[in-house]
């Protein structure tokens, strides 16, 4: 989907956000917010959301010179999310509990949300076993994914991989799993490193898909990732920054993640806040 | 005050609500945006935040060819006012409460909250008679005004104006009144047509500060609106925007409002959403 009106005050509050958490010279923070006022003045409004936040973290990287801004939030998330799941795991006995849980650790969104909450978190944690849900829709994903020989799951936020890995182990049948992290570091998103640390290798292969966009650009991909994505049977896309990149992919995706703008929520009939298991065959 | 890093991303939310609210045309919308952006690249962050709204919203004034893009919304919160006011009028039987009306009144500021919700209005004058306020601030601004011959009251925002003419009606002693205006629209500020709509004129004499920033600048108003600055025995200010640009100020002013952006309730350990009765004298 394109970028609307409302996707600019959002950048502008997110490079905000990221340049304070990055840097203490106020005179350095306007001068990166200065390079970030003039790329978005710039912008070409086709473009996808994920693809100008690429552009404005990148900015704001090299005018920083630190390659990974978010990686203290990153560690705490992940640190977090390994001791919910310790309380929680013993009540995931299903596919949808699992679905629902995967859905819960989406909250761990520094894009949209830039300051720790550890309430935010937690009540999303505290709803996933009762708030409304297209239980078919994952009737449905339970299916396909029983009858596939590969599922690629697209990672989103460091954090969520903890759930993840819960979802991935609760998979029907005998499919051989993909997880695809980002190239390198983009706001609070999966790499490698973020992967591993949530113990994603002990379920799944990971791969990178070669760029650091939030969301998922085939165009740019790694050859290696758009060869994966193509060949894959079952494909689920973590979060809203994939759902953004891929909403209108022509291969069936199955999305999984919380409505967290009002953009998407007008432009889909969600409601915001709205926890979404829906797939591109309706979205597209 | 100076502005803060915090305020450009408000600025730029404020200028795409004012785009969104004056046009229709998604192109237009986008080349005002980037115009807007531009600007801001190129503010000097020396100057207060009200000085650099009206850079903005001059250029959404001159880009879009509406002269008074809050029009509607100005009119719809003085209409609003005046049916509060009939409701509450009976109530009003002291300064202290006509103050608490007046800060109540303070709450209907599109520059802070850009889309109309009778809720969010109501909850303001619903609790303006329990809310904490400086009591003993209000005691002495009541003595000053109270010997005072000459009293100018700086007007904010539209429909505001209805309760400052209920304050004005209850200050004690006899003193001439001055109610200055903006010189021509800005945001929701009140002009002279709003301030007549709200029968200003049958307890005040209406001047305008002949400027269009949201807020008071000494340097860019009248030399009419200064003399009466400087002669004034008891200037009280109302609003934010006053509050941003008078806190320094070497005379005395007294200010009225609600603190309404995190940036200023943190630098003067105010709470937001805290009504404040302060002067100068304690805030330069």
């Amino acid at each position: 989907m394109r970028a609307s009106l409302e996707c600019i005050p959002c950048f502008i509050r997110q490079a905000m956000d990221a340049c304070k958490m990055v840097l203490d010279d106020k005179q350095i923070q306007q001068k990166v917010m200065k390079k970030v006022l003039l790329a978005t003045a710039e912008f070409d409004m086709n473009l996808t959301p994920p693809e100008m936040a690429q552009k404005i973290h990148r900015i704001i990287r090299e005018e920083t010179g630190c390659e990974d801004p978010y990686f203290d939030i990153k560690q705490k998330s992940t640190d977090m999310a390994i001791e919910i799941r310790d309380k929680v795991q013993s009540r995931v006995n299903s596919f949808e509990k699992a679905v629902r849980f995967a859905i819960a650790g989406n909250i761990m969104d520094f894009g949209v949300k830039s300051t720790w909450n550890e309430d935010f978190i937690m009540e999303s944690f505290n709803k996933a076993e009762n708030i409304a849900i297209d239980r078919d829709m994952i009737g449905k994903l339970y299916e396909e994914i029983a009858q596939a020989k590969t599922v690629l799951v697209l990672a989103d936020n460091a954090g969520e991989s903890v759930f993840d890995k819960m979802l991935i182990e609760n998979f029907p049948g005998s499919a051989e799993v993909i997880y695809a992290v980002k190239g390198s570091p983009v706001i609070n998103d999966v790499t490698q490193y973020d992967a591993e640390r949530a113990d994603i290798a002990s379920v799944a292969t990971i791969i990178s898909n070669g760029v650091d966009i939030p969301g998922t650009s085939l165009e740019q991909s790694s050859s290696e990732f758009v060869d994966c994505f193509n060949g894959a049977d079952v494909i689920i896309a973590k979060g809203q920054g994939n759902f953004e990149t891929l909403n209108t992919c022509k291969l069936k995706v199955y999305f999984l993640f919380q409505v967290k703008c009002s953009v998407i929520a007008d432009h889909y009939h969600y409601g915001l806040g709205d926890w979404m298991v829906t797939n591109s065959d309706i979205t597209r």
